[in-house]
Parts: structure tokens; sequence; C-alpha cells
């Protein structure tokens, strides 16, 4: 598999590629997928639709790696707390967790009741293509905070930095077990089929750099050490959202950074590619416009299409209104120009 | 005025201090004020009501500088675009522009129709003390021109973006007409009393590098140079949101970069302070608790209280839920901490 070679800084033929959302909105096959079930949630549970929604981007795309068809927020969810997913506001969180009190009903085996996850693994490699990598993941502890502390998305995060800051102890315990959780999840994910994980810190840049290291990096960096001293040959991924002020000091055990759009790959290259692969960065908005496809990833090409060790990715996920045509271009220009 | 001062880089016996949103719903005499007025657009209207609210912090905290009260959206207002304001949700314009006839539409002589805060700044400047500075403001073209293309704030920018990648000639139109409707807008502010103008680039971390160069840095700039060949004596303070990545590319003439809280003040100082002057970026969510405000506020005395040329700042806005008794606490603490 190009995509697991290139996690590990082995060389490959073409920089592998994958789209974060790859499975979404913008395919018209998705969109019938999701129209069989009854709600999001549903959507996530039925391994069945879920598997076939996590295939079409292999199918349509022939992406180097399939990323499973799920949500960050089932943990929550399935450690007890109430999720909805109201279309086009978002995730609503309706009891959100502000007591030592709620962080003591979550259940710890949340782990146990994503069985429906790991069957669409199952489903998934089965099968998918041996070449194909397929990509499990999970919210970075933080990220999953975020959502439970303030009850859905948020503009500033004050709530959960108020607690941050006014009485981190209680985040730290909801923090601690969250990393638990979501350790075992992942492991249980590359038991299932997962032949490589990715961590979503997608609200680390919500933190200014002394919190992001106590209350993100730490955790999901205690994660990544915990699956790499148990499954060693499986490369963990951390997508790391708003982090780019912060990368002289990233560290860890996991094999692959991916930068979002934010952050100029060059100073990624030269914070943080002695020490792991990159993953990334092309502003999605480019996909508005072949001309700006080209620049973009012609500009990335130019910066890291010498190097083992690069996974060419969005800087963040495919938007609905993303056309399908645009996309196969970008996927053929980047084999193209990335073969070696 | 120590204020003005620190921001050519001359010594002050202490760093000054200013709060960015410190005219605000944290203050029970705002609130009063602004219950005076009959919505928020007339709020910035009603000068008396403006100059109020402007002098407030300055009477109950003692801050060095005060900043007009005023939004950063009566210049679409005036010139031509619908601008509401929603409690809690935020603007919303209505008749966002889309074409290049909307943009021809838009009125030339904003800064003539703005006269309303200019009379804000001559009220506030004749009760304000000597050693106090009156900053002026305006949002940056690129900032405005989210909104105005948007229709409002936005999550992630997917209307303007697709201009800026597919159209962007169309955008460059609007951002030309933008920097000149600035421009004379900040050089009349100068001319009615404001000691310094800071441009609020609040949305410039929405573009990848190379678009924050090309659509927003390069006007917001040239909006700089224009009142430095102008008003050289005035400082220009440019509060760059989400430009923490681009640092080293950071250049133009003016005096003060703001720095966000996202931006560790260690690679600001080394990246621009040989440069410009430095102003922030205590993280906002500190106010939450005392001894987070102490740790924060050591923090940027370890690393810019024996400089000449820095303004302690917030990194954002303060929030409504801010408790009146920590912002002083804030203001005192600095003074005694940054003392010489």
């Amino acid at each position: 598999m190009i995509f697991i070679d290139a996690c590990f800084k082995k060389p490959t033929p073409t920089a592998p590629i994958w789209l974060m959302r790859q499975a979404g909105r913008y395919l018209s096959e998705y969109r019938a997928t999701r129209a069989k079930a009854k709600n999001f949630i549903d959507f996530c549970r039925r391994s069945d639709l879920a598997a076939e929604a996590t295939l079409q981007p292999i199918d349509i795309l022939d992406a180097d790696a399939a990323i499973m068809f799920s949500d960050i927020l089932v943990v929550p969810l399935e450690m007890g707390i109430q999720v909805e997913f109201v279309e086009k506001t978002g995730p609503v969180l309706p009891s959100p967790i502000r007591t030592e009190s709620d962080i003591d009903r979550l259940a710890d085996d949340s782990a146990d009741r994503l069985e429906y996850v790991y069957e669409t693994l199952k489903i998934t490699r089965r099968a998918l293509a041996a070449d194909k990598a397929l990509i499990g993941f999970a919210g970075s502890p933080w990220t999953l905070a975020t959502y439970m502390i303030e009850g859905g998305g948020s503009k500033n995060y004050a709530i959960a930095k108020k607690m941050a800051y006014s009485n981190p102890d209680l985040l730290h315990k909801l923090l601690r077990k969250l990393s638990v959780a979501i350790g075992d999840y992942l492991l249980r994910q590359i038991d299932a089929g997962a032949d490589a994980v990715q961590i979503f810190d997608s609200w680390g840049g919500a933190l200014e750099k002394s919190a992001f290291f106590e209350f993100d990096w730490r955790y999901t960096t205690q994660i990544a050490d915990r699956v790499k001293s148990e499954r060693p040959n499986t490369p963990v991924i951390i997508f790391g959202k708003g982090a780019g002020g912060y990368l002289e000091a990233i560290d860890g055990a996991f094999e692959v950074f991916g930068a979002d759009w934010n952050t100029p790959m060059e100073r990624a290259k030269s914070a943080l590619f002695d020490r792991y692969a990159l993953q990334g960065n092309m502003e999605p908005a480019r996909l508005y416009d072949k001309k700006a496809i080209e620049i973009g990833a012609r500009e990335l090409a130019r910066i890291m299409g010498k190097e083992n060790g690069y996974i060419f990715n969005l800087g963040h996920g495919m938007q609905p209104d993303f056309s399908l045509d645009n996309v196969k271009f970008l996927i053929d220009f980047v084999r193209q120009i990335f073969a070696r």
C-alpha cells in the first residue's frame, strides 16, 4: 500500500492521495446512501451503509486510502451523552458536561458499544483492494471535550476555556476519561481492519500555546504513544487543525503530521519533516477552480514533490458544493505531477 | 501619552495597557448607555452615546487609551449596503455583494457620510485627559469584503473564497474600492482627533498564505502606507488575527503589530520586533480567573517586560461575561509587573 509506505517514509512511485471528508455530500452516491438511513446517527450505526459510503471515493475517485465513514461524536454518544445532528446547524449536545458528577456518569465501556464501527471496518476491509489502505479515526480528547462542554460547536469556546482556566482539575478529569476511551477505540479499530488511524485534533487551535500543550497535545500524544506501543506497525496520523503556530514544540510518538491549509507547508517541512511524515494541505476552496487547483498542487509539488513521506491531502474537509469533475481533475493532476 | 510613545518605541515608565472591546457589555455603564439607543446602528450613529461608551473604560479602568465606540461595518453600511445587527447571531447583510454591478453600486463617498464617527471622536477627545490616547479604527478590506460577500459572519468563508479562486478580478475590484473608502475614513478620523488608528484584520487568518498576501495584506498595507505618507505622526496599528503563521513575510509601513492570542509572543518578537512595536496578546479567557491572569501577564512580562515598544492588550476582544473585578485586577497587576 503506497499510503502506508508513505506514512513510514518509505519510497513510493508517487505521492499517495486521499481527501478529508472524501465520503461526503458532494457525491450523489453518498447522498443516495445517506437517504437510506433514518438520520445521521442511524447512518453511522448502519455498518452496511457506512461501509458503502466508505468505499464510494475509492470506486469513484480511485483514492489511495479509504477513511471509514463515521463521526468523531460517536464516542461521546456511546459514553452516554445525547448527541443530535441538526441539518445545517451541526451537532447539538443538549445535556453538556459541566460538573464532576456529569463526568462520573460517563460510561467506561464506550469502546465496547462501538461494535458497529468495527463492523463497518470489517466489511470495508473485505471489499477493499489489497493496495488500498483503510483509515480509522477518532477525535482528540480536547476536541471531543469542547463539544461535550459547550453543548455543540462553538465560536469562541468560552465555556470550555473558562473551565480550563478556572477549574483545570475538572477538565483534566474529563480529558483523562476521554483519552482512555479513545485509546481503547482506536486499538479496536485496528483489530477490526484499520491499516492506519488518524486523530482529528480539530480544535487544538482554539487554545493558546501553553494551554494547547497542557489540555490538548499531551492527551493526544498519550493516545498515540499507547497505540504505538501496542500496535507499532500501524501508522498514527495526527491532524493538527490550528496548531500551525506551535509546530516547533510538537513532539510525541506518531508517524504523520497532518497540516491544515493555514500552516505553510514550508514551515511544516522545516519544523517537522526530520521527525514525521507530512500530510496535506491544499486549501480546499481551490477545488472551486481548475486553475487554482493546478497552482495549489504545483506549489505543494515544489515543496514536497521529491520527498518520501508525503501524502497529498487537503488542509481541511471537502465541501458539499464541490464539483466531482474538479475533484477528479485534482486527483489526476496530483498523480501526474508527483510521479517519480 | 505613554501609549503613543510605546507605538514609536520610545521609553515609557511602564507598558501602556488597553483592552480590545473594552467598551462593552461586561460594563453595566455600557449596558445603560446602550439601552438609550434604539438599536445597535442607532448607537453607533448617536455620537453623544458613542462618546459616552468610549470614555467609560477610561473612567472605570483607567486604561491608557480609549478606542472609539463604533463598529467596522459602518463602512459597508455607508457604502449603501444594508446591515442588521441581530442579537446573539451577529451582523446580517441581507443583500450581499456577488456581481460587478453590486460593486459598481457601492457609494464612493462613504467617508463623507461617516460624520457621526468624527463627531464621536471630537466629543471624546475634548473630554479625554491629555495623557490618554484616542484610537480610531476600521476593518481591513478583506475583513469587510467577507461580511459583504458572505452576507454576515461565516464559518468557512466559502463564498468569498470561491470568488478569490474562481473570479479574483471581481474580488480585487471590491478590495480596491474598499481600500480607498477605508483610507479616506481613517484620515478623516485622524483629523477629527484620533491619536492613533488600528486596522482590524480580523479574518486574514481565513486565507492560506499566498491568498493572504494577495487579497488581504497587500490592501491593508496600502492603506497603512497612505496614512503614513499623509499623517506620519499618527501611529498605525494592524491587528492581525490569524496571521500568526505568516509573520516572517509581514512587511509594510506601520508602527505596531497587534498579535492575537494564537500567536506565541516569542515568535512575534523574533519575527517582527526589530521592525515593529508589538501589542497583545493575553488569551482573553484568562480573565475568568485571577490566578490565570497572573500567569498570563507574567509570561508576557518575561518576554516583553524590558522592552520599549510594547503595549499590553488581550489577544482578542473582551467577552460580555467577564467580571469587572477581574478586569481591574488585570490592569493593576500589569501596571505593577511592567513598571520599570
